[in-house]
Protein backbone atom coordinates (compact mmCIF):
# COMPACT_ATOMS: atom_id res chain seq x y z
CA UNK A 1 0.00 0.00 0.00
CA UNK A 2 3.30 1.66 0.77
CA UNK A 3 3.59 2.62 -3.08
CA UNK A 4 -0.05 3.40 -3.73
CA UNK A 5 0.22 6.47 -1.42
CA UNK A 6 3.49 8.07 -2.12
CA UNK A 7 2.68 7.92 -6.19
CA UNK A 8 0.22 10.89 -4.75
CA UNK A 9 3.33 12.87 -3.97
CA UNK A 10 2.95 15.08 -7.09
CA UNK A 11 -0.80 15.63 -6.18
CA UNK A 12 0.84 17.50 -2.73
CA UNK A 13 -0.15 14.14 -0.54
CA UNK A 14 2.49 14.30 2.03
CA UNK A 15 2.26 10.40 3.27
CA UNK A 16 3.76 9.43 6.65
CA UNK A 17 4.88 6.63 8.14
CA UNK A 18 4.30 4.80 11.63
CA UNK A 19 7.09 3.12 12.53
CA UNK A 20 6.46 -0.30 14.30
CA UNK A 21 8.07 -0.98 17.82
CA UNK A 22 9.61 -4.08 17.48
CA UNK A 23 6.45 -6.80 15.60
CA UNK A 24 3.93 -4.30 17.34
CA UNK A 25 2.16 -1.53 16.45
CA UNK A 26 0.73 0.52 18.98
CA UNK A 27 -2.58 2.41 18.07
CA UNK A 28 -1.01 5.42 20.18
CA UNK A 29 1.67 5.46 17.71
CA UNK A 30 -1.84 6.56 15.48
CA UNK A 31 -3.16 9.21 18.45
CA UNK A 32 0.30 11.20 18.01
CA UNK A 33 0.53 11.15 13.93
CA UNK A 34 -3.39 11.96 13.52
CA UNK A 35 -3.74 15.33 13.36
CA UNK A 36 -6.03 18.31 11.63
CA UNK A 37 -3.90 18.29 8.22
CA UNK A 38 -4.82 14.44 7.78
CA UNK A 39 -6.72 13.76 5.27
CA UNK A 40 -6.84 10.01 5.11
CA UNK A 41 -5.47 6.95 7.49
CA UNK A 42 -4.73 4.06 5.46
CA UNK A 43 -4.01 0.82 7.76
CA UNK A 44 -3.45 -2.32 6.91
CA UNK A 45 -6.01 -4.46 9.34
CA UNK A 46 -2.76 -7.64 8.76
CA UNK A 47 0.54 -7.10 8.15
CA UNK A 48 1.84 -8.48 5.65
CA UNK A 49 5.72 -9.16 6.84
CA UNK A 50 4.70 -10.44 10.36
CA UNK A 51 1.15 -11.12 10.61
CA UNK A 52 0.59 -7.91 13.11
CA UNK A 53 -3.43 -7.08 13.33
CA UNK A 54 -4.35 -3.81 13.67
CA UNK A 55 -7.24 -2.38 16.04
CA UNK A 56 -9.48 -0.70 13.44
CA UNK A 57 -12.16 0.31 15.31
CA UNK A 58 -9.75 2.20 18.04
CA UNK A 59 -7.77 4.07 14.42
CA UNK A 60 -11.35 4.92 12.89
CA UNK A 61 -12.12 6.44 16.51
CA UNK A 62 -8.72 8.79 16.53
CA UNK A 63 -9.04 9.44 12.99
CA UNK A 64 -12.52 10.58 12.79
CA UNK A 65 -11.77 12.65 15.91
CA UNK A 66 -9.31 14.51 13.64
CA UNK A 67 -11.76 14.68 10.85
CA UNK A 68 -9.86 12.14 8.71
CA UNK A 69 -11.03 9.14 7.03
CA UNK A 70 -10.03 5.39 7.11
CA UNK A 71 -9.09 3.16 4.64
CA UNK A 72 -8.61 -0.51 5.45
CA UNK A 73 -6.84 -3.09 3.15
CA UNK A 74 -8.21 -6.45 4.01
CA UNK A 75 -6.50 -8.40 1.64
CA UNK A 76 -4.24 -10.50 4.73
CA UNK A 77 -7.77 -11.65 6.04
CA UNK A 78 -10.45 -11.33 4.36
CA UNK A 79 -12.26 -14.64 3.87
CA UNK A 80 -10.67 -15.60 7.29
CA UNK A 81 -13.74 -14.45 9.31
CA UNK A 82 -16.42 -12.41 9.43
CA UNK A 83 -16.22 -8.63 8.70
CA UNK A 84 -18.60 -6.13 9.24
CA UNK A 85 -17.49 -2.86 7.77
CA UNK A 86 -20.01 -0.83 9.22
CA UNK A 87 -18.99 -2.27 12.74
CA UNK A 88 -15.72 -1.36 12.16
CA UNK A 89 -16.57 2.00 11.51
CA UNK A 90 -14.15 2.72 8.36
CA UNK A 91 -14.52 4.89 5.24
CA UNK A 92 -13.05 2.44 2.88
CA UNK A 93 -12.68 -1.03 2.80
CA UNK A 94 -10.73 -2.62 0.19
CA UNK A 95 -9.95 -6.63 -0.32
CA UNK A 96 -9.29 -8.98 -3.07
CA UNK A 97 -9.90 -12.79 -4.01
CA UNK A 98 -6.58 -13.64 -4.52
CA UNK A 99 -5.72 -14.90 -1.07
CA UNK A 100 -7.94 -16.10 1.43
CA UNK A 101 -11.05 -15.72 -0.40
CA UNK A 102 -9.74 -18.97 -2.32
CA UNK A 103 -10.15 -16.98 -5.88
CA UNK A 104 -7.80 -15.91 -8.94
CA UNK A 105 -6.22 -12.67 -9.15
CA UNK A 106 -7.55 -10.09 -11.07
CA UNK A 107 -10.69 -9.44 -8.90
CA UNK A 108 -11.30 -6.74 -5.75
CA UNK A 109 -13.39 -4.88 -3.97
CA UNK A 110 -13.91 -1.50 -2.60
CA UNK A 111 -16.75 -0.62 -0.05
CA UNK A 112 -16.78 3.34 0.12
CA UNK A 113 -19.16 4.73 3.16
CA UNK A 114 -22.68 5.71 1.39
CA UNK A 115 -22.25 9.23 1.91
CA UNK A 116 -19.00 9.56 0.73
CA UNK A 117 -19.78 7.85 -2.63
CA UNK A 118 -21.70 11.18 -4.29
CA UNK A 119 -18.83 13.68 -3.06
CA UNK A 120 -15.87 11.45 -4.73
CA UNK A 121 -15.25 11.34 -8.67
CA UNK A 122 -12.27 9.18 -9.60
CA UNK A 123 -9.45 10.01 -12.17
CA UNK A 124 -10.19 6.41 -12.90
CA UNK A 125 -12.79 5.50 -15.39
CA UNK A 126 -14.66 4.00 -17.85
CA UNK A 127 -17.88 2.54 -19.76
CA UNK A 128 -18.47 0.98 -16.16
CA UNK A 129 -18.68 3.91 -14.10
CA UNK A 130 -21.66 5.45 -15.90
CA UNK A 131 -25.06 6.08 -14.66
CA UNK A 132 -26.28 3.94 -18.42
CA UNK A 133 -22.93 2.05 -19.18
CA UNK A 134 -24.84 1.26 -22.82
CA UNK A 135 -25.81 4.69 -23.41
CA UNK A 136 -22.00 4.37 -25.13
CA UNK A 137 -22.17 8.69 -24.46
CA UNK A 138 -18.60 8.79 -24.64
CA UNK A 139 -18.40 12.67 -24.23
CA UNK A 140 -20.16 12.91 -21.09
CA UNK A 141 -19.22 11.96 -17.72
CA UNK A 142 -22.30 10.53 -16.46
CA UNK A 143 -21.40 9.01 -13.32
CA UNK A 144 -23.45 6.07 -11.48
CA UNK A 145 -24.93 7.36 -8.15
CA UNK A 146 -23.95 4.38 -6.47
CA UNK A 147 -20.65 2.70 -5.76
CA UNK A 148 -20.36 1.78 -9.42
CA UNK A 149 -19.03 5.01 -10.22
CA UNK A 150 -15.63 3.57 -8.93
CA UNK A 151 -15.86 0.79 -11.19
CA UNK A 152 -13.82 1.52 -15.08
CA UNK A 153 -13.33 -0.50 -17.92
CA UNK A 154 -14.65 -4.19 -18.20
CA UNK A 155 -14.02 -6.47 -15.34
CA UNK A 156 -12.54 -9.59 -15.81
CA UNK A 157 -14.91 -11.79 -16.18
CA UNK A 158 -14.11 -14.93 -16.81
CA UNK A 159 -12.48 -14.39 -12.98
CA UNK A 160 -15.52 -13.57 -11.17
CA UNK A 161 -16.92 -17.27 -11.95
CA UNK A 162 -14.06 -18.44 -9.89
CA UNK A 163 -14.10 -15.95 -7.59
CA UNK A 164 -17.59 -16.47 -6.89
CA UNK A 165 -16.97 -20.60 -6.15
CA UNK A 166 -14.27 -19.49 -3.45
CA UNK A 167 -16.75 -16.94 -1.84
CA UNK A 168 -19.50 -19.98 -1.83
CA UNK A 169 -17.49 -22.51 -0.56
CA UNK A 170 -16.18 -20.73 2.44
CA UNK A 171 -19.90 -19.30 3.02
CA UNK A 172 -21.27 -23.16 3.02
CA UNK A 173 -18.20 -23.89 5.47
CA UNK A 174 -19.19 -20.20 8.00
CA UNK A 175 -16.76 -18.19 8.58
CA UNK A 176 -17.50 -18.00 11.97
CA UNK A 177 -15.73 -21.75 11.99
CA UNK A 178 -13.24 -20.94 9.70
CA UNK A 179 -12.47 -18.36 12.35
CA UNK A 180 -12.11 -20.64 14.67
CA UNK A 181 -10.14 -23.15 12.67
CA UNK A 182 -7.76 -20.91 11.97
CA UNK A 183 -6.95 -19.79 15.26
CA UNK A 184 -6.20 -23.52 16.71
CA UNK A 185 -3.91 -24.11 13.93
CA UNK A 186 -2.01 -20.46 14.32
CA UNK A 187 -2.01 -20.89 17.90
CA UNK A 188 -0.74 -24.46 17.42
CA UNK A 189 2.01 -23.14 14.92
CA UNK A 190 3.29 -20.36 17.60
CA UNK A 191 3.54 -22.77 20.46
CA UNK A 192 5.19 -25.69 18.41
CA UNK A 193 7.67 -23.37 17.06
CA UNK A 194 8.54 -21.39 20.49
CA UNK A 195 9.15 -25.01 21.82
CA UNK A 196 11.80 -25.35 18.58
CA UNK A 197 13.30 -22.23 20.12
CA UNK A 198 12.51 -20.36 16.65
CA UNK A 199 11.92 -16.45 17.19
CA UNK A 200 7.76 -15.69 16.23
CA UNK A 201 7.63 -12.40 14.71
CA UNK A 202 3.75 -12.48 14.93
CA UNK A 203 2.57 -11.55 18.48
CA UNK A 204 2.14 -14.63 20.59
CA UNK A 205 -1.69 -14.16 21.04
CA UNK A 206 -2.33 -13.91 17.05
CA UNK A 207 -5.68 -15.23 15.63
CA UNK A 208 -3.75 -16.09 12.17
CA UNK A 209 -4.11 -16.32 9.57
CA UNK A 210 -0.58 -14.83 8.75
CA UNK A 211 2.47 -16.92 11.33
CA UNK A 212 6.18 -15.45 10.41
CA UNK A 213 9.22 -17.00 12.01
CA UNK A 214 12.54 -15.21 11.70
CA UNK A 215 14.82 -17.23 9.61
CA UNK A 216 18.28 -16.36 8.39
CA UNK A 217 17.84 -18.05 5.07
CA UNK A 218 14.49 -17.82 4.16
CA UNK A 219 14.76 -18.55 0.35
CA UNK A 220 16.06 -21.75 1.59
CA UNK A 221 14.29 -23.02 4.13
CA UNK A 222 10.98 -22.22 1.08
CA UNK A 223 12.60 -24.68 -0.79
CA UNK A 224 12.94 -27.35 1.80
CA UNK A 225 9.44 -27.17 2.58
CA UNK A 226 8.26 -26.65 -1.05
CA UNK A 227 10.55 -30.19 -1.52
CA UNK A 228 7.87 -31.58 0.82
CA UNK A 229 5.27 -30.02 -0.86
CA UNK A 230 4.46 -27.34 2.09
CA UNK A 231 4.19 -23.77 -0.13
CA UNK A 232 4.95 -20.75 1.96
CA UNK A 233 6.48 -17.46 1.10
CA UNK A 234 9.18 -15.16 2.54
CA UNK A 235 8.87 -11.11 2.99
CA UNK A 236 12.87 -10.10 4.28
CA UNK A 237 13.83 -12.45 6.77
CA UNK A 238 10.24 -13.60 7.69
CA UNK A 239 9.22 -17.02 6.58
CA UNK A 240 5.51 -16.62 6.51
CA UNK A 241 3.09 -19.37 7.06
CA UNK A 242 -0.81 -18.84 5.92
CA UNK A 243 -3.60 -20.91 8.07
CA UNK A 244 -6.95 -21.38 6.30
CA UNK A 245 -10.00 -23.75 6.92
CA UNK A 246 -8.66 -26.72 4.51
CA UNK A 247 -5.71 -26.95 6.85
CA UNK A 248 -5.45 -29.74 9.55
CA UNK A 249 -3.29 -30.07 13.13
CA UNK A 250 -1.65 -32.95 11.28
CA UNK A 251 -0.72 -30.05 8.54
CA UNK A 252 1.00 -27.85 10.80
CA UNK A 253 2.89 -30.74 12.84
CA UNK A 254 4.21 -31.54 9.06
CA UNK A 255 5.17 -28.12 9.33
CA UNK A 256 6.81 -28.47 12.57
CA UNK A 257 8.45 -31.21 11.81
CA UNK A 258 10.13 -29.99 8.67
CA UNK A 259 11.12 -26.95 10.71
CA UNK A 260 12.60 -29.51 13.17
CA UNK A 261 14.97 -30.61 10.71
CA UNK A 262 16.32 -27.98 9.09
CA UNK A 263 16.24 -25.88 12.52
CA UNK A 264 19.93 -24.38 11.53
CA UNK A 265 17.93 -22.36 8.22
CA UNK A 266 15.80 -20.98 11.26
CA UNK A 267 18.50 -18.73 13.05
CA UNK A 268 18.23 -15.23 12.90
CA UNK A 269 20.46 -14.20 9.68
CA UNK A 270 22.18 -11.50 7.86
CA UNK A 271 18.75 -10.96 5.75
CA UNK A 272 16.94 -9.08 8.31
CA UNK A 273 15.42 -6.10 7.47
CA UNK B 1 -11.91 6.15 -24.64
CA UNK B 2 -13.99 9.63 -24.02
CA UNK B 3 -14.96 8.88 -20.35
CA UNK B 4 -11.19 8.11 -19.30
CA UNK B 5 -10.46 11.91 -20.45
CA UNK B 6 -13.30 13.74 -19.15
CA UNK B 7 -12.23 12.46 -15.83
CA UNK B 8 -9.17 14.19 -16.33
CA UNK B 9 -11.14 17.53 -15.62
CA UNK B 10 -10.58 18.04 -12.07
CA UNK B 11 -6.43 17.67 -12.84
CA UNK B 12 -6.62 20.70 -15.49
CA UNK B 13 -7.49 18.64 -18.99
CA UNK B 14 -10.01 20.52 -21.75
CA UNK B 15 -10.84 17.77 -23.08
CA UNK B 16 -12.12 18.63 -27.04
CA UNK B 17 -14.09 16.63 -29.34
CA UNK B 18 -13.91 16.24 -33.43
CA UNK B 19 -17.14 15.78 -34.69
CA UNK B 20 -17.33 13.36 -37.77
CA UNK B 21 -18.63 14.48 -41.08
CA UNK B 22 -21.20 11.65 -41.61
CA UNK B 23 -19.35 8.67 -41.10
CA UNK B 24 -16.20 10.06 -41.15
CA UNK B 25 -13.64 11.84 -39.50
CA UNK B 26 -11.02 13.23 -42.05
CA UNK B 27 -7.61 14.32 -40.73
CA UNK B 28 -8.22 18.03 -41.84
CA UNK B 29 -10.36 17.66 -38.37
CA UNK B 30 -7.12 16.95 -36.47
CA UNK B 31 -5.09 19.36 -38.35
CA UNK B 32 -7.57 22.54 -37.84
CA UNK B 33 -7.91 21.45 -33.95
CA UNK B 34 -4.48 20.51 -32.54
CA UNK B 35 -2.24 23.56 -31.56
CA UNK B 36 1.01 24.47 -29.07
CA UNK B 37 -1.65 24.26 -26.16
CA UNK B 38 -2.98 20.48 -27.34
CA UNK B 39 -1.00 18.19 -24.51
CA UNK B 40 -2.22 14.72 -26.04
CA UNK B 41 -4.12 13.67 -29.72
CA UNK B 42 -5.97 10.60 -28.23
CA UNK B 43 -7.48 8.06 -31.40
CA UNK B 44 -9.07 5.49 -31.80
CA UNK B 45 -7.74 3.76 -34.97
CA UNK B 46 -11.11 2.03 -35.99
CA UNK B 47 -14.12 3.40 -34.24
CA UNK B 48 -16.20 1.46 -31.88
CA UNK B 49 -19.73 2.75 -33.35
CA UNK B 50 -18.61 2.69 -37.28
CA UNK B 51 -15.74 0.68 -37.63
CA UNK B 52 -14.00 3.74 -39.41
CA UNK B 53 -9.89 3.52 -39.69
CA UNK B 54 -8.07 6.65 -38.64
CA UNK B 55 -5.39 7.68 -40.12
CA UNK B 56 -2.54 7.32 -37.48
CA UNK B 57 0.56 8.31 -39.45
CA UNK B 58 -0.94 11.31 -40.38
CA UNK B 59 -2.39 12.51 -37.40
CA UNK B 60 1.03 11.84 -36.00
CA UNK B 61 2.72 14.00 -38.49
CA UNK B 62 0.01 16.86 -37.19
CA UNK B 63 0.34 16.07 -34.14
CA UNK B 64 4.32 16.04 -33.26
CA UNK B 65 4.30 19.20 -35.54
CA UNK B 66 2.30 21.08 -32.49
CA UNK B 67 4.77 19.04 -29.97
CA UNK B 68 1.29 17.31 -29.01
CA UNK B 69 1.74 13.38 -28.26
CA UNK B 70 -0.29 10.71 -29.62
CA UNK B 71 -2.04 7.92 -27.67
CA UNK B 72 -3.66 4.89 -30.11
CA UNK B 73 -6.39 2.42 -28.63
CA UNK B 74 -5.95 -0.22 -31.16
CA UNK B 75 -8.69 -2.43 -29.17
CA UNK B 76 -11.32 -2.35 -32.11
CA UNK B 77 -8.21 -3.55 -34.39
CA UNK B 78 -5.18 -5.40 -32.59
CA UNK B 79 -5.10 -8.90 -33.85
CA UNK B 80 -6.48 -8.87 -37.71
CA UNK B 81 -3.48 -7.54 -39.05
CA UNK B 82 0.37 -6.72 -38.57
CA UNK B 83 0.92 -3.57 -36.66
CA UNK B 84 4.43 -1.46 -36.33
CA UNK B 85 4.23 1.23 -33.88
CA UNK B 86 7.69 2.51 -34.30
CA UNK B 87 6.11 2.89 -38.20
CA UNK B 88 3.15 4.61 -37.38
CA UNK B 89 4.80 7.11 -34.91
CA UNK B 90 2.60 6.78 -31.75
CA UNK B 91 3.85 8.08 -28.47
CA UNK B 92 1.78 5.23 -26.79
CA UNK B 93 -0.71 2.44 -27.90
CA UNK B 94 -3.37 0.46 -26.08
CA UNK B 95 -4.87 -3.16 -26.60
CA UNK B 96 -6.17 -5.47 -24.97
CA UNK B 97 -6.52 -9.44 -25.53
CA UNK B 98 -10.68 -9.54 -25.03
CA UNK B 99 -11.57 -8.74 -28.68
CA UNK B 100 -9.56 -9.85 -31.93
CA UNK B 101 -6.53 -10.96 -29.64
CA UNK B 102 -8.99 -13.90 -28.81
CA UNK B 103 -8.10 -13.91 -25.05
CA UNK B 104 -10.21 -13.07 -21.92
CA UNK B 105 -10.69 -9.75 -20.75
CA UNK B 106 -8.36 -8.74 -17.80
CA UNK B 107 -4.79 -8.76 -19.76
CA UNK B 108 -4.17 -5.42 -21.71
CA UNK B 109 -1.16 -3.98 -23.29
CA UNK B 110 0.31 -0.63 -22.88
CA UNK B 111 3.09 0.76 -25.29
CA UNK B 112 5.14 3.78 -24.22
CA UNK B 113 7.85 5.63 -26.40
CA UNK B 114 10.79 5.12 -25.08
CA UNK B 115 12.62 8.41 -24.63
CA UNK B 116 9.28 9.40 -22.62
CA UNK B 117 9.20 6.37 -20.37
CA UNK B 118 11.85 7.67 -17.96
CA UNK B 119 9.77 11.16 -17.85
CA UNK B 120 7.02 9.83 -16.84
CA UNK B 121 5.71 8.96 -13.56
CA UNK B 122 2.17 6.95 -13.26
CA UNK B 123 0.00 7.91 -10.10
CA UNK B 124 -1.49 4.38 -10.46
CA UNK B 125 0.95 2.25 -8.68
CA UNK B 126 2.27 -1.14 -6.65
CA UNK B 127 4.74 -3.41 -6.05
CA UNK B 128 4.61 -5.05 -9.77
CA UNK B 129 6.37 -1.32 -10.70
CA UNK B 130 8.90 -0.99 -8.64
CA UNK B 131 12.51 -1.43 -9.83
CA UNK B 132 12.94 -4.82 -7.56
CA UNK B 133 9.05 -5.70 -6.78
CA UNK B 134 10.67 -8.07 -4.20
CA UNK B 135 12.39 -6.01 -2.58
CA UNK B 136 9.19 -5.09 -0.25
CA UNK B 137 10.38 -1.33 0.23
CA UNK B 138 7.02 -0.31 1.16
CA UNK B 139 9.20 3.31 2.48
CA UNK B 140 9.63 4.47 -0.76
CA UNK B 141 8.87 4.18 -4.50
CA UNK B 142 11.69 3.34 -6.81
CA UNK B 143 9.52 2.94 -10.08
CA UNK B 144 11.52 0.61 -12.66
CA UNK B 145 13.31 2.49 -15.20
CA UNK B 146 11.65 -0.04 -17.99
CA UNK B 147 8.10 0.67 -19.05
CA UNK B 148 7.18 -2.22 -16.12
CA UNK B 149 6.60 1.12 -14.33
CA UNK B 150 3.75 1.08 -15.57
CA UNK B 151 2.38 -1.78 -14.20
CA UNK B 152 1.27 -1.34 -10.79
CA UNK B 153 -0.62 -4.63 -8.58
CA UNK B 154 -0.35 -8.44 -9.11
CA UNK B 155 -1.96 -8.79 -12.86
CA UNK B 156 -4.82 -11.33 -13.27
CA UNK B 157 -2.51 -14.15 -13.72
CA UNK B 158 -4.39 -17.18 -15.10
CA UNK B 159 -5.51 -14.57 -18.10
CA UNK B 160 -2.13 -14.21 -19.48
CA UNK B 161 -2.29 -18.15 -19.71
CA UNK B 162 -5.12 -17.95 -22.01
CA UNK B 163 -3.91 -14.23 -23.86
CA UNK B 164 -0.90 -16.40 -24.68
CA UNK B 165 -2.98 -19.07 -26.11
CA UNK B 166 -4.98 -16.74 -28.53
CA UNK B 167 -1.68 -15.16 -29.66
CA UNK B 168 -0.07 -17.58 -30.35
CA UNK B 169 -2.85 -19.19 -32.75
CA UNK B 170 -2.81 -15.73 -34.39
CA UNK B 171 1.01 -16.22 -34.66
CA UNK B 172 0.44 -19.61 -36.28
CA UNK B 173 -1.99 -18.38 -38.92
CA UNK B 174 0.33 -15.43 -39.24
CA UNK B 175 -1.09 -11.53 -39.28
CA UNK B 176 -0.91 -11.15 -42.80
CA UNK B 177 -3.05 -13.78 -43.69
CA UNK B 178 -5.37 -12.49 -41.32
CA UNK B 179 -5.44 -9.41 -43.06
CA UNK B 180 -6.20 -10.77 -46.36
CA UNK B 181 -8.93 -12.75 -45.38
CA UNK B 182 -10.49 -10.28 -43.26
CA UNK B 183 -10.63 -8.09 -45.97
CA UNK B 184 -12.41 -10.33 -47.89
CA UNK B 185 -15.00 -11.46 -45.74
CA UNK B 186 -15.96 -7.25 -44.68
CA UNK B 187 -16.09 -6.40 -48.56
CA UNK B 188 -18.10 -9.51 -49.73
CA UNK B 189 -20.68 -8.59 -46.50
CA UNK B 190 -20.71 -4.85 -47.58
CA UNK B 191 -21.89 -5.38 -51.08
CA UNK B 192 -24.29 -7.93 -50.09
CA UNK B 193 -25.41 -5.72 -47.28
CA UNK B 194 -25.50 -2.72 -50.02
CA UNK B 195 -27.26 -5.33 -52.89
CA UNK B 196 -30.23 -5.64 -50.29
CA UNK B 197 -30.67 -1.89 -49.66
CA UNK B 198 -29.53 -1.82 -46.31
CA UNK B 199 -27.55 1.73 -45.08
CA UNK B 200 -23.69 1.12 -44.05
CA UNK B 201 -22.40 3.23 -41.69
CA UNK B 202 -19.07 1.48 -42.44
CA UNK B 203 -16.50 3.74 -44.81
CA UNK B 204 -17.30 1.46 -48.61
CA UNK B 205 -13.73 1.18 -48.38
CA UNK B 206 -13.29 -0.42 -45.54
CA UNK B 207 -10.79 -3.60 -44.45
CA UNK B 208 -12.55 -4.67 -41.61
CA UNK B 209 -12.36 -5.87 -38.88
CA UNK B 210 -16.34 -4.13 -38.33
CA UNK B 211 -18.62 -4.15 -40.38
CA UNK B 212 -21.34 -1.76 -39.32
CA UNK B 213 -25.40 -1.70 -40.67
CA UNK B 214 -28.01 0.91 -39.73
CA UNK B 215 -30.67 -0.58 -38.25
CA UNK B 216 -34.05 1.19 -36.60
CA UNK B 217 -34.48 -2.51 -34.55
CA UNK B 218 -30.91 -3.47 -33.47
CA UNK B 219 -31.99 -5.04 -30.32
CA UNK B 220 -34.49 -7.65 -32.33
CA UNK B 221 -32.12 -7.96 -35.12
CA UNK B 222 -29.85 -8.99 -32.82
CA UNK B 223 -31.74 -11.59 -31.23
CA UNK B 224 -33.23 -13.13 -34.43
CA UNK B 225 -28.95 -13.07 -34.92
CA UNK B 226 -28.65 -15.20 -31.84
CA UNK B 227 -31.69 -17.37 -32.26
CA UNK B 228 -29.52 -18.42 -35.87
CA UNK B 229 -26.00 -18.89 -33.58
CA UNK B 230 -24.92 -15.39 -35.25
CA UNK B 231 -23.07 -13.46 -32.45
CA UNK B 232 -23.78 -9.17 -33.01
CA UNK B 233 -23.64 -6.59 -30.93
CA UNK B 234 -25.31 -3.12 -31.56
CA UNK B 235 -24.73 0.51 -30.64
CA UNK B 236 -27.05 3.30 -30.77
CA UNK B 237 -28.85 2.42 -34.32
CA UNK B 238 -25.83 0.15 -35.56
CA UNK B 239 -25.74 -3.57 -36.29
CA UNK B 240 -21.65 -4.31 -35.72
CA UNK B 241 -20.77 -7.39 -37.00
CA UNK B 242 -17.01 -8.29 -36.89
CA UNK B 243 -14.94 -10.77 -39.40
CA UNK B 244 -12.29 -12.43 -38.24
CA UNK B 245 -9.93 -15.52 -39.32
CA UNK B 246 -12.14 -18.20 -38.20
CA UNK B 247 -14.94 -16.84 -40.67
CA UNK B 248 -15.55 -18.43 -44.06
CA UNK B 249 -17.75 -17.22 -46.73
CA UNK B 250 -20.58 -19.07 -45.61
CA UNK B 251 -20.82 -17.38 -42.62
CA UNK B 252 -21.23 -13.60 -44.70
CA UNK B 253 -24.34 -15.68 -46.69
CA UNK B 254 -25.53 -16.41 -43.93
CA UNK B 255 -25.59 -12.93 -42.10
CA UNK B 256 -26.62 -11.60 -45.31
CA UNK B 257 -29.78 -14.43 -45.90
CA UNK B 258 -30.76 -13.27 -42.41
CA UNK B 259 -30.34 -10.09 -42.95
CA UNK B 260 -32.77 -10.54 -46.06
CA UNK B 261 -35.41 -12.20 -44.28
CA UNK B 262 -35.67 -9.29 -41.08
CA UNK B 263 -35.17 -6.61 -44.10
CA UNK B 264 -37.87 -4.68 -42.29
CA UNK B 265 -35.30 -4.62 -39.31
CA UNK B 266 -32.69 -3.07 -41.04
CA UNK B 267 -34.74 0.19 -41.93
CA UNK B 268 -33.56 3.41 -40.40
CA UNK B 269 -35.34 3.76 -37.15
CA UNK B 270 -35.73 5.76 -34.11
CA UNK B 271 -33.11 5.32 -32.11
CA UNK B 272 -30.44 6.82 -33.84
CA UNK B 273 -28.03 8.54 -32.05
Amino acid sequence: MGHIWLAQQPCGARPEFLTAQGDDLPVELYAKAVDEDTSIVPVTHVCFKNGFRSSVREICRIAHAKGALVLVDDYQDCGTRPVNVKELDVDFYVTGTLKYLLGPSGVAFLYVRKELIPLLEPKISGWFAQRNPFAFDVRHLDLAPSARRFESGTPPIPNIYAASAGIELLREVGLENIAVQIRKLAQLLIKGARDLGIRIKTPSDSMGPLVVLQSGKVEAIIGRLAAENVICSGRHDGLRISCHVHNTRNDVETVLELLKKNRKLMEPGTNAA
